[in-house]
């Protein structure tokens, strides 16, 4: 092993390369056990050994608990929320918009496996850690856009009456991140054994493609 | 205030009328105290002191919190998810199934508030302390019979294959009790103020029929 290069630094002061590392590492290693065991069962001390540094650089990059969670919902579940819902705006059909959802909620759970469980718990769940972190930051424009887009197809007739626009961004999400933060449980149900993400993706797409089809004009009428 | 009547009953134990509500009063300060923060962080003495009565009751009804637990999952979750899904044999059509279904979801968090954000924290989560307890006892025939029930639909070619029958229940489960539990989040954005129970209701049941409206022949042979 080198011996590490410690001389020409101050005491504490990681060197610049290695730092931006450690704390990118230390920010990985907190949402990977913030979504295993939750925030609150976290210790700082599991945190640094994880990313296989010491506490106190947890203190020196973060100074405290409450700022390490205001990066993480920065840095980490904002940048993914965003990656998700930015493109919504690109469109003014339902149908495409759900579709484009579905597909990039499955690809960042596929880029951060943390995502799902770590919505899960500490951003659905009341008392969720982070919930008021992101709400304070999350841009709402998309979520305005998806529900103008749904009232606007069942002002045409083209959507069912009884769908609550308000609602769909939840449907996704319980279609998606749901099944994907629960998958632990199916594999311990012997009907739901197997289930992969891939599986999960498939049928959200199929369920929401389903319902929100355009109703012809005829069909509407007759109903 | 009328004076305890304690004299010809051996110390510590309970008047048996005043039992049998000091037991029920336990399990349900539990539920909602489980409900509300978790398992995890939830002490004896808070139940207790919920309960109105003392830390030595919950020890004499339940031994030790392992048993507490063990009671909580069989005759609180276990009895709201038979009544749930016990009436699904009942019928071997996947609309008025899945109709049923959201129907008594509702219902049933209509009579037990606690249900949403119980199953969350300590079912659907990785750890959740309930789990294995509900796991271990749950009937899986309804399960296995809203499977057989979808697959049988997709066989008659009237709905559409892209549909996974073992994530149905998953589905039913992430468009009511997901947002039932999330009633609080929803507030917190002003774009989803006064989201009601009824509304979840309504939209579950209307998207899950558009989504497993039977498709007709004709249409099931274009596609």
């Amino acid at each position: 092993m080198a011996p590490r290069r410690t001389a020409h630094r101050s005491i504490g002061r990681p060197h610049r390369a290695a730092g931006e590392n450690a704390r990118e590492s230390l920010l990985d290693a907190a949402v990977a056990l913030f979504a295993e065991q939750g925030i609150a069962r976290t210790t700082v001390a599991e945190i640094a050994a994880r990313a296989g540094v010491t506490s106190a650089m947890v203190h020196y990059y973060f100074s405290d608990r409450d700022r390490l969670l205001d990066v993480i919902a920065k840095e980490r579940l904002l940048r993914a929320a965003i990656a998700i819902w930015s493109p919504v705006t690109e469109s003014d059909e339902v149908e495409p918009m759900l579709c484009g959802l579905v597909q990039r909620l499955l690809q960042a759970v596929e880029d951060f496996p943390w995502l799902p469980s770590l919505w899960l718990r500490e951003v659905v769940s009341d008392g969720g850690q982070l919930r008021p972190r992101l709400l304070k930051m999350m841009p709402f424009e998309y979520a305005r856009h998806l529900i103008s887009t749904v009232r606007a197809a069942q002002r045409r007739g083209e959507l069912s009456s009884g769908i609550e626009p308000r609602l769909v961004l939840m449907s996704v999400l319980g279609l998606t991140l749901l099944p994907l933060a629960s998958i632990g449980v199916l594999q311990e149900i012997p009907l739901s054994q197997g289930i992969k993400r891939e599986h999960i993706g498939r049928h959200a797409e199929a369920l929401l493609m389903n319902a929100f089809a355009k109703r012809s004009r005829r069909r509407t009428r007759a109903v």
